[in-house]
């Protein structure tokens, strides 16, 4: 398969720092985190506000590569699927998707509300929300 | 700054072969497109259904990864704004995230309506939608 380097533009400072305590969905529970950006990032982070709604895109790089089917939330007494069908982290590019509220903006350290990640999660992108949600139609 | 190999899980067979003819949001037009995935995805695309809507992310391997800011919709008439507050391909991972209805199914191609990227164009993933849109709360 062909492959492209991601490149990792910042990272999230977060109270999460263990698998079992990380919730499976942000319903879960919704603290603050920090996500901190490359120095050499700055001029693409300065149209943002706080108050914004974005789209974070990371990299989950404590999660698997190699595995195509999982059981619901890890929960065995469901069906396995497809993890295309499913959110689950373990996936052939483990890129995770999450929209959050920016709340304060220090330079290039952006404060986010509804961040659920390990401490230390590499972040590659972030999105405006379109009207339609991130539909582009 | 750190580095990640994302993978080409498969290519999007697009009408859209010219930068110049594809529109720069999808409400310009509503063409259908088929996702060819690589044979060993297969398992992981095994829960998907004809009438399902997903997000599909792309590798937008033929945009710019130099750029920071950008004229918004390329119209220069308007203010540059940082490309994180922007939906432009150029960016430093060109990362294109997709809102789209799949149509139909046949073993690892699936056809979708709704992506609106060139021929060609590599998928790194595909993830469904949450209630409350991508939000995972």
């Amino acid at each position: 398969m062909t492959s492209f380097e991601v490149k990792a533009i910042g990272r999230v400072e977060s109270p999460l720092t263990e698998l079992e305590s990380a919730p499976r969905q942000a319903d879960d529970g919704a603290a603050e985190a920090w996500m901190v950006f490359e120095p050499e990032m700055l001029e693409g982070l300065l149209s943002l506000r706080p108050g914004d709604e974005v789209i974070v895109i990371t990299w989950l790089d404590r999660a698997r590569r190699d595995v195509l089917s999982v059981h619901p939330r890890g929960d065995r007494s469901r069906a396995q699927e497809g993890v295309f069908s499913t959110r689950s982290p373990h996936r052939p590019n483990p890129i995770g998707l999450h929209r959050v509220e920016i709340t304060a903006i220090d330079g290039r350290r952006v404060r986010v509300r509804n961040l659920e990640v390990l401490d230390g999660t590499p972040i590659i992108d972030v999105k405006p929300i379109l009207s339609g949600d991130i539909s582009q139609r």
